[in-house]
């Protein structure tokens, strides 16, 4: 059993702790990509509808949506590369009775690890529409920040572009027309060599998205996902980590176990002690 | 900016952490009460559907659930009583655009909490279906564990029911005939006055059911959601934190922003330090 | 029992049929209004993912989709004005347990009437966006073809929008910018002054649509929905019909019995005997 | 264009018709195969709950099934053999961007057929679980009805098993324990060589299920979308039609056109001329 007063994270909890939530809100009309099945929610029973003789009354929910909407989390299972997974699975094999058993979602451990947040337009650098973040300005924000990347940690990658997100025309965010600013396939490499665990960004799509281009090319997400077996999360809220300029504390994250699937909607954390 | 090392929560988790799962799996075809959407999860896309010219290739999921099933969490908008919720508001006007705004589970913030298991079980009292779990037992584990219940913790209180949650009879671990084990109205006013943030159990709804009696009397949740407007969190898996002996915990929930659900699937963590 | 060769219609089926699809293809991403789910249709198993012993295997489907969406009716419970439904229920009190019992769609009888395809553009009056049909455009289409219409009967009305269902731009057919053609108050108040049974068009929502105004007014609606009792039925084909120049036919549509439901999805045929 | 009073269709329906509705109502907790995902039908938006300026409202449904539940028809998709759909066909090859071009349900006609039920009950031969129905039964079904089957019909067989869809145990029409009625392969290849267009039933998997079997053998299911390409119909609702000693018909079925889709929810319609 463990003692009370001896565990250094309980101690922690009890010393304070301040809690950022990169998640977007997921509501129905968000900003989504159209090769995923929107998100709806809709209310099957309402108070009312139904009351016990007692007086109670529940309400409940349905859910419909695809496993990439709103802030969410790549596994392994998404992407393929010449017919292979990462590691080096046969991407059409890998599948058996319609899920990913060996590269799904459910194989993400939670995390707890060191976060570094990468703010680049800090860095007097506007990211506008089809920017490449490169590994230069990587590592610039690594210095300016004193915050750099190693082994394990969870680096998430501010662009800037996250303020679209409730822009109301739902389609600035997505950025079909004017592209998305994010990595190329050199800060992909780049990331690969520090050994992160996973990165994250404020776009739909983590990586740069040329104008009009859509998804017809995802270097980054071949690199990271399909070589080097990094997780990707999307549609982060970063704003407001980046308003009061936190840029290294304890990333949290915890996938939904859904057995096989491709990903899972999250809620992501970025927590700070000793507040 | 933190600085590195300064930070106790960091250092906590640079130290060792061991995370315990609570979460089930989810799958097509789980133990899941018939009130509610079942969980599908199908691919509308698997690799080589669709491999573009640079030979990528992505998979995706689309999900179908309710938000009452698997582990999730109950929002104050899930019950009412008397046509009233929690904290007095009307149930049918709190209801706006087919959502809940004011007691969704977007409002529940994210947990970093002292969480306590009570395992009834290990005092030698097994709970057959229908057991109710009295104040009595939940002081009994309280004081064997050297574990006292406080303000603001989260309590898990183990039955051992979930043991049927793989069971090949999906309706066992629903326990309609049987009745399924759990606190009744006298546990739930014990949990109101010890002030506790949340509660969760290893069953399908948390607290006793009668055998052959369903969910038509549910004065916990009544208790809990309405009256003290405490969090329940149901179909647990407890089994491996009570097979560790790991009575007291950091407690880790986020539940997903749902905008106006009246829960949440969830995937809660117990994490110890100093591992 | 019915004696081979009395029955009227079998002679007639016997004679030859040539039947007219008026329904369009329900695919992902086709044409639809952003207010409903979106159509999704998705294999949750493929043929090969199991294979029974014997060597059968079976492929099966899981759809998402809003009633309203691709070619369907409008039942009475769709729409409401000043609270009130169609015969004076009240609208809120008229929706028990989540569904609509007295005015659902389950409530539509099976047709087989007579229909009149009146076809506007074949006059020489094309029909660009936001045009309003006119009561004397119907009659002129009426004299022209020399098919009165008269009670009961079921009334197609051709702008010749439904060219623009299989645009590319899948906003196209939705004309937000543009506006859509059809009838206004006064082409409704024509249509119920005939006593037609219901009524149906090539466009998304049946009525004229303003350019920039989306569904923000909706008059044919309620005169025909609301105020006369007359079905509605949206997104038809009609192109073909008016190609071979059919004005007059056996309407047959019948909806799915979707308890409770606002609308259905249908396959509204035309047919022509003798052929 | 057609002139009126010379169309004998229209004549006909002008003459009086007698609609018999095949179809199942569908509701949220309808008996259906586990199999497949469940019905479900909720309101997103209802009245009151966003009323326009001008006092219109609005309500609308979301809709979750599969498609082979509550009545539907078999699409040749549906089912393949040692690898083979009817025609010959690779069934894993068959499949393209996850829908079945050539073999789905958008592919089955509108059917307008002398339709035929043959009634095995009303023949002194009551049908309780497993029993198969036999050549000799359909024959003398035939013979004591005089209505021969014969090539392009549409057969419906009453097992009379139908009447406990309404069952307040919504396990006992799916017969797992008890079996289920129905014809087996020699029934199978008698329809086969009878030529008919199209074939259905009272019970949800169509064919004989034996006790406790399951779905683990469906050798009518083979013979006749594999081998012979005629399609199945199943839940059909036959009481009315038999109460009423109507044996011959015409038939009247239009799958939605779910393009790809293994299948189709249907209302099928038995329609009586000169009543």
């Amino acid at each position: 059993m463990t003692i009370t007063g001896i565990d250094p994270l309980l101690a922690a909890v009890r010393g304070g702790l301040t809690v950022y939530d990169l998640a977007r809100p997921l509501f129905v009309g968000m900003p989504q990509s159209p090769n995923h099945p929107a998100y709806w929610r809709t209310l099957p029973r309402r108070h009312g509808d139904r009351v016990r003789g007692d007086g109670g009354s529940a309400a409940n929910d349905m859910l419909v949506m695809g496993t990439h909407v709103g802030t969410h989390i790549d596994a392994l299972a998404h992407v393929s590369h010449d017919g292979l997974l990462h590691g080096g699975a046969d991407a059409q094999l890998a599948c058996r009775e319609g899920g990913y058993p060996d590269h799904g979602v459910h194989t993400i451990e939670p995390m707890f690890r060191r976060g570094v947040l990468l703010d680049i337009p800090r860095l007097g650098r506007p990211c506008p529409g089809g920017y490449e973040i490169t590994p230069a300005d990587l590592e610039l924000a690594e210095s300016t920040q004193s915050t750099p990347v190693g082994p394990g940690d969870v680096v998430l990658i501010r662009s800037g572009w996250g303020r679209h997100f409730d822009d109301p025309d739902r389609t600035r965010y997505l950025g079909h027309d004017t592209g998305v600013p994010g990595i190329g396939e050199a800060g992909a490499y780049w990331l690969a060599e520090r050994g992160v665990h996973a990165a994250g960004a404020d776009t739909i799509a983590f990586e740069r998205l040329g104008p009009g281009r859509g998804h017809s090319s995802l270097p980054a997400h071949r690199v990271l996902l399909v070589e080097a077996g990094i997780y990707l999360i999307e549609t982060m809220a970063l704003e407001e980590l980046a308003a009061v300029g936190v840029h290294e504390f304890t990333f949290v994250l915890a996938p939904l176990p859904l057995h096989g699937a491709t990903g899972s909607p999250v809620r992501p954390l970025a927590v700070v002690g000793g507040a």
